[in-house]
């Protein structure tokens, strides 16, 4: 289960660095939006993106979310992928992020596979 | 060198998320206060936290850092820990953060011992 400290950054308008393996093992860190379910970190991405290419070879990921108007606040999740979504849910997921971010649905323009990372915690830490 | 786009951030009051790993390749994350010089990224920390730990056995770490106003305005650095500083020096680095950060020198009560990670960049992108 999402534990409550994490839940309220994942709900709330605040932005994440997800963390990625290259090969070999280098991290590979990006700013993303974020959201959460009743047990997972939700992070939505494009299937060509060296970020998903990274969590297929190896699921292990690090999710810190800190509050937009304290980063003081923030909390740290390691875990890993254990199920990708594409096709219209994944659509309906990146327009779902856009309206919290930005009040409008994503840029249709944007024709790219859209992909979500469900990531479960294996150790969440708030402060 | 450090690039101009980094520079700018690293120089601001802007906040960073360092990823070290873990024994075994789990990325650990946190939200840091960061500076850099012309051939680094400068990060201060504590002997005995476990991202210390982190990076003695495996220098590999990375950086990201968010335009604190505008996060969707980032950089990354991918790199390595090539040289590390105790002593007089790194209580003067965590100082001089405390005034970027808080306007004031770091609680003199706080007695652990300071290291500064001095970061070389393999891979630097600014967006």
């Amino acid at each position: 289960m999402i534990e409550d400290g994490v839940r309220e950054l994942a709900k709330g308008k605040n932005f994440a660095a997800l963390t990625t393996l290259m090969p070999g093992g280098q991290p590979q860190t990006h700013v993303m939006w974020v959201d959460c379910d009743d047990e997972h970190i939700l992070i939505n991405t494009e299937v060509h993106r060296r970020k998903f290419k990274n969590v297929e070879a190896d699921p292990r990921v690090t999710v810190a979310i800190w509050n937009a108007e304290n980063p003081y606040s923030f909390a740290e999740v390691r875990g890993r992928v254990v199920e990708t979504v594409t096709g219209p849910d994944a659509l309906a997921s990146i327009n779902a992020l856009s309206n919290k971010y930005t009040g409008g649905d994503y840029a249709p323009e944007i024709q790219s596979e859209r992909v979500v990372l469900k990531i479960s915690p294996e150790r969440q830490i708030s402060r």
